[in-house]
């Protein structure tokens, strides 16, 4: 585990001291329905909901693998990302693209997954590219966390490494996580998984216990309630941006955009000292407001830089102690 | 409904801004189990939490009856706080005190009441002494809400009211709630609560519609997750104070001190803005952190000055944006 370098001087808007971002993880096909509305075959997928918000603050580089049925205009949403370095994107002759298929009870806040095809997730998983081996800052997106071990020995210039998981890997494959948790610096899980790796509710002293396993800081996410981060150096808990009902259209991939804005502000200060990281879990929430607002990546696509700072300020403004 | 002038130049240190502050509430005795302890008959009751924190930071005026069979003990406790004016405490000859017995569930979350005993607060409310009615802020404890706008009627020199409520008031008296929203400033309730109360399960949209009914504003608690602050000027989100597992001993009384800290801010600087409200959360915020580490009123009661300054410097960095 090699842990980033303090670059002095670097403030948030200092775009010099940026480091190169690296996001592994799912491309995949969403169908999601609402209460009030529905999505079909949509671009989804944690990877792609990471660098939609990650490339609003920090270029990112994609590695991921999708079959050939991908839609030509989900590739051209990618491609007009902007910022997304997609020569780690693997399309996969014969393959299938991940598909997804998800509908969301009357509050928003609970889910049922409707269908999950693997595809070419099943097989074998992506190369890191040569030309992407010296990224600095580097997001395992959830998969089995064996695979997650293995990209990340294709990074070997990493500074700061930062995993997702969730309840299947906690469940069925607990000795490659641990394993895997030696070998990150951060970890970002909802707070049900940090109950169920640790046994214990309590979110600060369930990511507490986490640090045992190796990593200098982990985020445990709240959903709705926002997010704590326990970090050896010290605590910080943020709220949710307070979103009115009639702001949230579809919460999928709010998570992934909070993993995007976070490692974002990591990568382009390029710093992770504690003090970042509570910036960082603020840029987090400010994209993950993004995306509840639309279905698929276009609430936080098309959000423009004047459209984050005022967000950023008013989240700031509500969120003031 | 009157509002609160602002008071030019009072800053929070300010004692020379403070307003006098009535609390209207009950006095109980109470029982409690959790998985690892348990207390019996310790003082409790909304007014006494709300008091004993709410003097840690400026003079309390308490209005509320007991039976002559409150222990002694629990009177010196009272007196002893410092600060709190009991002249508006009835002792009511061959009454029966109000007692409250409760056990926590595992996870100190979840707990049920397994006896209520109402004694003398079935009976007549008290009365608001002449020498209390000239308070300008004043808290109404949760009770029927048509005691709770009779007692409010004997305060006419009151400047900022704000009322607590509970479930059954929503459905038993439901009419009579709504009355007393259109002549308080301010509601203080449970998510649950409201989102009964409008058929809103969103604490933002659900705050913004109890505005409908009068109030300026509305706090909307979440317990472990913190609080939101409807308000006619704009929104506020606090998170809870990050306390770790071992931090907590008995959750009880956390609400009644949060209010207590709340209006307690307001009061000693005289003002009600939308800043004020805010810097109130987290001394509210700061409150419930410390009630919620031992039984009782012992937390809260012997914080020193020190102590409260420190953990609101805690919170200030642990809760930054």
């Amino acid at each position: 585990m090699a842990h980033a370098n303090s670059v002095a001087d670097a403030s948030s808007s200092a775009p010099a001291a940026a480091r190169p971002l690296l996001v592994t993880g799912t491309i995949g096909i969403d169908t999601v329905e609402t209460p009030s509305a529905r999505a079909d075959r949509v671009l989804g997928g944690s990877a792609a909901y990471f660098a939609a918000a990650a490339s609003r603050l920090t270029p990112v580089r994609l590695v991921g693998v999708v079959g050939d049925d991908l839609p030509a205009s989900h590739r051209s949403t990618l491609e007009g990302l902007g910022g997304v370095d997609l020569r780690g994107l693997e399309t996969r002759a014969g393959g299938k693209t991940f598909a997804w298929g998800g509908k969301y009870l009357l509050n928003l806040n609970e889910r049922e997954t409707l269908f999950t095809e693997l595809g070419v997730v099943a097989e074998a998983p992506p190369r890191v590219p040569e030309v992407f081996a010296d990224s600095e800052f580097v997001f395992l997106g959830n998969t089995h966390p064996a695979v997650q071990a293995g990209l990340l020995e294709q990074v070997p210039s990493r500074a700061v490494a930062v995993a997702d998981t969730m309840d299947l890997w906690i469940n069925v494959a607990h000795d490659e996580l641990v394993h895997l948790l030696s070998k990150v610096d951060g970890i970002v899980l909802n707070d049900s998984e940090a109950a169920q790796l640790t046994g214990v509710r309590n979110a600060i002293t369930a990511g507490r216990r986490i640090l045992g396993y190796g990593p200098t800081f982990a985020v445990v996410k709240k959903g709705e309630h926002g997010a704590v981060l326990v970090h050896r150096d010290g605590v910080a808990v943020v709220p949710a941006f307070p979103a009115e009902e009639d702001m949230v259209v579809d919460p999928t991939g709010a998570g992934d955009t909070f993993a995007g804005g976070f490692m974002a502000h990591l990568a382009r200060t390029g710093r992770s000292d504690l003090d970042t990281l509570q910036e960082a879990l603020a840029w987090g929430t400010v994209m993950a407001s993004f995306t509840i607002g639309a279905f698929s990546l276009d609430g936080v696509a098309r959000a423009t830089p004047a459209d984050l700072a005022e967000r950023y300020r008013r989240f700031a403004r509500h969120a003031r102690v």
